[in-house]
């Protein structure tokens, strides 16, 4: 194990930390909230350890999928330890696991809150809480590989296939570099055209900054205790529903727009059959909640906002879903296992992983009946792999034990079946609220110290696709002699 | 498709199941209940069905995989469809779908009922409804070969694969004649052994005959309201306890102890991770509970009674389990999905299959820490190959696309989610009773039709392993040509 070249990379993480909090210490010299100092400490504290273990570049810079894992992994953790710390220094969130909690659930993208009163926090710490989410949708480290002198050494793939959601890695272009330079172009693009039409359809500078953040994360951190509802307004509601959708659709059929690529673009299987499911949930949500709502539009209309949030996995509400019949609510939560695309910002299980998964069952079947016929299956009409199909399987496998076991330990505060279930499946998925106690009218305090650990795994391990955070903690890792 | 054979097959299903009759004929008439006419009706149908069927037989023999599997699909419809006719045309079940849903649920051995009162039923009745746990637990068409002279055409192999359960079929002799004969041989005798031994506690015989049909086929049905609390003894239901857990073993191991290969009976590592599994459930359901119960030994007993009858998918109850806490329940959901040994009588997912996966995500975890080493999966000390991989892992694919669109369409029904989960995972799995509304102290009756009908399909899927009845369903099976 190249300890060395995981530490220099430890380092540049907290460099990039420290500038990162530049945007709330503006924030709060803007608001005069008196919180420049707790940001200002942490920068601080992040570059001297960063300076420390940056200022010499290892001579050894070999990198092997291992390091790969370990690094995206540990990054994580030290990423959310540190951008923890202001909530906590502060005081706004006295509880160092809450605080953890929160800030995990910031960076990956799940939404899941333990404030009770989000109202209360002051404007720099909920513009930081919301801007972990843009951080951590497209990923801190593709932003390093993207802006970084760092070429050779061979451990840029690596780094990417650790980091980015779905099953398999298509680089855009032939260098890991421009590949990322141009995913954080399209983020950054897309993002700044949201703020733009929130601001036009009315909302505050600094509501559409945090919303827009939240939502090109597909994170969901809300600024009001209402969420999206405080917004009574159908075309803001419904620039978040679209843009929600966006952003939840590979970045690479983006790019094939970019480079005028339109039937390439426009014949991506994945993002179609995501729009496909979108389609169906919102018809079937309306249909089954139209007789609650005043219009078969209203209905439609929030129906579509809460699809649209549960499959990209953002987590935002206008209502509270809570109260649905429970038809739809079984919708919701099958939403938020499949998840978004792959190459997204978004969660969940994505949704090239169940096309693999649904061909491969039929070709099965088709091999029942016919042993001799032999059927390749393809994805975006390319031929799959073994070691893609053994890797999917393996995560199917994986997904589930973690997902039981998690279930297992949370059941432990004795919570009803129901809150359980869904809290492990809202934050091992980065959705946020998930049903009863842990409902959109509700959040994650209420749950137990071990709980909380639990689950800021499960967020972990979702964002990373769980082999990054089982091989952090697998002993062979850390075994001498390999 | 070779219909004539399928049908050959349908019409000596039809014989046995008249010859099946003659047991709650003999209780009719013993007990003069009134209902001999009943099954004498049903007798003489199946009779002149099945005569007209088999009283010649087809001239083209040959027989692939996919009539394998349609047969085995098909004869499990038409078991149930002529086994349920007694208790409708008696007017004990007045509705039809009532009598096919409990009469599914008693060959799959499932165990899930509709009736408030199980106690109104005529004595007949009841052990006809019993009788079906005992036939359906080692599969009737393993039955069939067992006793029928059908020598050639090859097919014998593919039922007993269709039908058998678990990821691979271990033939114990060279001829699956043989090895038919010597499975129902061992399960008769184990069977035997329990009656004599309730018999020693002090049950009658009727209670002892049924409800050691229940135990060995890993059934549940009871005939009793309350189950196996009835029987107020802790020597009857640690009988019933261990009796569970012996049904739950692999078949193999019973035939290499009888052969006196201990040391191979022993190493089975299967039934010595059930062992384990079963071992730890009960520990960590004792601790849990114990402030319940008067004392250790006490909250021990019920809790090895439920872990007993959870595992093995048989569904009995001595407790109402749906009061004990979230954990306790929670490791109970847990052990619904795992199941028993393969080759048992048990339901779920088979202990084999889950120790497959789990082999398969650790040299998952290795491939990835280190790419250039290879490892050879292995299972009870044999390499595992890529069909069977392949085979187990589209299994649980299709497990979970099913068991996700049954939740769907049983959530119309607007039970709470709890109810809704855990009535597709106990009838799906094989085991009866789940959770709130349809707990160990409620039953099924409360669902709609179209429910139950969505239920009685997973029953039969999960006892088939679900594969059978896809093709069945799939409408390739019935395209000409092929």
């Amino acid at each position: 194990m190249n300890i060395k070249i995981i530490l220099y990379f430890l380092g540049w993480v907290l460099n990039i930390e420290a500038l990162l909090m530049i945007l709330p210490c503006m924030v709060s010299l803007i608001y005069g909230d008196g919180q420049f100092l707790s940001f200002l400490a942490v920068m601080v504290l992040c570059g001297i350890i960063g300076w420390f273990t940056t200022h010499r570049r290892p001579s050894n810079i070999v990198f092997y999928a291992k390091e790969g894992f370990v690094a995206v992994a540990l990054i994580w953790v030290v990423l959310s330890f540190f951008g923890a710390l202001p909530f906590w220094i502060s005081g706004e969130i006295p509880s160092l696991t809450d605080a953890l909690f929160e800030t995990i659930s910031g960076f990956t993208t799940t939404g899941a809150s333990i404030l009770n009163n989000v109202e209360g926090l002051s404007p720099s710490m909920l513009m930081w809480r919301s801007f972990t989410h843009w951080v951590g949708g497209m990923g801190v480290l593709v932003f390093i590989l993207a802006v970084l002198p760092l070429a050779g050494g061979g451990y840029t793939m690596h780094i990417m296939r650790a980091e980015s959601p779905g099953p398999s890695v298509g680089k855009l272009a032939p260098k890991v570099k421009t590949t990322a330079k141009i995913l954080y172009g399209i983020y950054l693009a897309m993002t700044m055209l949201q703020v733009i039409l929130l601001l036009l359809g009315g909302m505050p500078f600094f509501d559409s900054l945090a919303t827009s953040f939240g939502t090109a994360g597909t994170g969901g951190f809300g600024i009001k205790n209402s969420s999206i509802a405080f917004y009574d307004s159908y075309y803001l509601q419904g620039v978040v529903t679209v843009f929600m959708i966006l952003f939840g659709v590979n970045f690479n059929v983006y790019y094939l727009l970019l480079v005028r690529q339109f039937k390439d673009a426009f014949s991506c299987e994945e993002a179609r059959t995501y729009l496909l499911i979108i389609a169906a949930a919102v018809a079937a949500i309306t249909l089954n909640i139209h007789h609650s709502f005043g219009s078969l539009f209203e209905a439609f209309h929030h129906a579509a906002f809460q699809v649209a949030s549960i499959i990209t996995t953002t987590g935002f509400s206008t209502v509270d879903f809570d109260v649905w019949p429970e038809f739809s609510k079984t919708i919701l939560v099958g939403l938020m296992f499949i998840g978004a695309c792959a190459g997204s910002t978004g969660g969940g299980m994505k949704v090239s992983r169940i096309l693999i998964w649904l061909k491969s069952v039929k070709s099965e079947l088709s091999a029942l009946i016919h042993p001799r016929s032999v059927k390749v299956l393809k994805l975006e009409h390319k031929p799959l792999d073994a070691g893609v199909m053994r890797s999917v399987n393996n995560y199917f496998i994986a997904y589930f034990v973690i997902f039981s076991l998690s279930v297992l330990v949370v059941s432990l505060d004795n919570f009803d079946f129901t809150t359980t279930f869904t809290a492990v499946a809202a934050t091992f998925n980065n959705i946020g609220p998930g049903l009863n106690a842990v409902g959109p009218a509700c959040n994650f305090s209420q749950l137990s110290i071990l709980s909380k650990y639990i689950l800021m795994f499960d967020m972990l391990a979702g964002r990373l696709e769980i082999f990054p955070m089982l091989i952090l903690f697998s002993p062979t890792t850390w075994r001498k002699g390999w």
